[in-house]
């Protein structure tokens, strides 16, 4: 276990798709695999986010998930679980779990049952984890995915939190789907050491030329070495057309729902079928959208190199 | 620890508010306290709903509270604790634990992470927390609250779970805001055994000519006796009396964020300050807003009977 601080997270991350078994256990042996592959892809480990289906796991399912990792081998430095909660005591709990454990950073989600909560309520509930943890390791990158939470993060908030925790607060993935709010961020937090993560790969590329630190994405789960690349080369010739090509591929995932699609072509191209199990209120795609997404991705030349040889070591 | 099945629960219950300490941990004994309050009033305990600030407790916590309450020698027939989370994995849990201390119910919400998802989804939720727990004294009472969780429950699905499980699914609270919705599922239900409980005392009457089986409603923490009173009196002359009177002291406190000044009223007329804490993202009323709160209560003849001799028994 490491004591030491991790170096700052930058890069590509994927939120790690999570495998179920038949009765909707989650699938640590899967989950292992999958991880590995995608850090063969340089691409780092945002586990538990909202493609994770984080959100559908127990606060046990997860720890017990993060430690098999790190049992693994994995490199707790590339980690950075989902563990911001409704509830204050689940946050407190699963961020002390995953610093211990020497996770290089956690995304922390605001509390998304009450709609319409001040600024004021979210300074508090970051201010009291991160008091109650006690942790200068402690590094949090706040998650703004207002399309899901309904809770969106102000700016004066983040400056606020930032003022007052320098130590703890170290960036944001940010889903707004707005790039004026991104824009906005990356203004005004450039050089201050808060870290700008792209919450999709669409707008890697604007990212990082408006001073960003990577990117956290749906598609990095299987697309992952193409992505990484654009993040290395952002700066040459031809990242416009690496942009655009990142972008047709998720054109065709975006045909269907996210998270079954993402498991679908896993399953498919890892020749796993059992990877296409999602927990409910999600469910899996029908075989006939299973048939459109993989001919299209096949069509286009698409592939997971690497992954059907790893499922089947 | 009963192993028969209770009688089914009807008329008026409260979302029941939950205290914490000055460290933000559950306050057990001023909750037993309230409780009894209320189930003297004749209002049965709708715990850990979203008035209770239920979300905001980790699934220990809240089982931890349960436990107190039966400990206490309070009727776990008379209570229905909030039990629908995010992760199926929880909501087996907490259900499975109401049903084995003989709770008369349980309430549930749909997993409210993800938006836009299906009925089919919704449905296998359901299912799959039904077939898991595996327990013919399971009651499941839906959980229909769209303004927070931006999840609606469809009449489609109710039919679909009735269908397959009519020993589980006993009834709904229905937070819709919609009276058109609340008229269509009174009237599609009616005589079925299905349940269905305003999920406010302002349209109590109007569920009760309807043929519904009471109210579940965060004013029934502060103003118990008068609700319960027109639950049982809603075919004499003076309901529509009744009713004024209650949406009156409503109109009071929803000039407020409801859970605080629920909260504050109960400081207020039990004595005890420390009652008006809320866990973060909530935040507590200002001194103007508390005042203001008290003094048109009071200016309207409230207060709430008995609290302060119970508070300092």
């Amino acid at each position: 276990m490491s004591r030491s601080i991790a170096p700052r997270i930058k890069g590509v991350l994927s939120p790690v798709v999570t495998p179920f078994k038949s009765d909707y256990s989650p699938d640590a042996e899967r989950f292992v695999r999958h991880c590995r592959w995608l850090l063969s892809n340089n691409v780092g480990l945002a586990v538990f986010g909202t493609n994770s289906e984080g959100n559908s796991l127990s606060v046990e399912e997860r720890m017990a998930l993060l430690e098999r990792l790190v049992e693994a081998g994995i490199d707790p430095a590339r980690m950075m679980p989902g563990t911001g909660c409704c509830a204050i005591s689940d946050s407190v709990r699963l961020s002390s779990h995953a610093v211990k454990l020497g996770c290089g950073g956690v995304l922390m989600l605001p509390p998304f049952y009450y709609k319409g909560v001040s600024d004021e309520g979210l300074y508090r509930n970051y201010a009291q984890i991160i008091e109650q943890i006690g942790d200068a390791r402690l590094r949090i990158y706040l998650y703004q995915i207002p399309p899901v939470t309904q809770v969106p993060i102000s700016v004066a908030l983040i400056e606020r939190l930032l003022k007052n925790y320098p130590q703890n607060i170290a960036g944001i993935k940010d889903t707004s789907g707005d790039w004026s709010y991104t824009k906005t961020v990356l203004d005004a937090f450039r050089g201050s050491g808060f870290d700008v993560f792209a919450g999709t790969e669409t707008i890697l590329l604007a990212t990082m030329r408006g001073g960003g630190a990577g990117c956290i994405s749906a598609t990095a789960n299987v697309n992952p070495a193409p992505i990484h690349s654009l993040f290395k080369t952002w700066e040459g010739s031809d990242a416009d057309a690496q942009q655009e090509s990142l972008n047709a591929v998720r054109r065709v995932f975006q045909k269907h729902p996210m998270i079954p699609a993402l498991k679908q072509a896993i399953a498919h191209w890892s020749n796993d079928p059992g990877w296409s199990k999602v927990r409910p209120p999600l469910v899996e795609l029908s075989n006939d959208q299973a048939s459109v997404l993989v001919a299209e991705l096949t069509q286009r030349g698409f592939h997971m190199p690497g992954l059907r040889a790893l499922a089947e070591a």
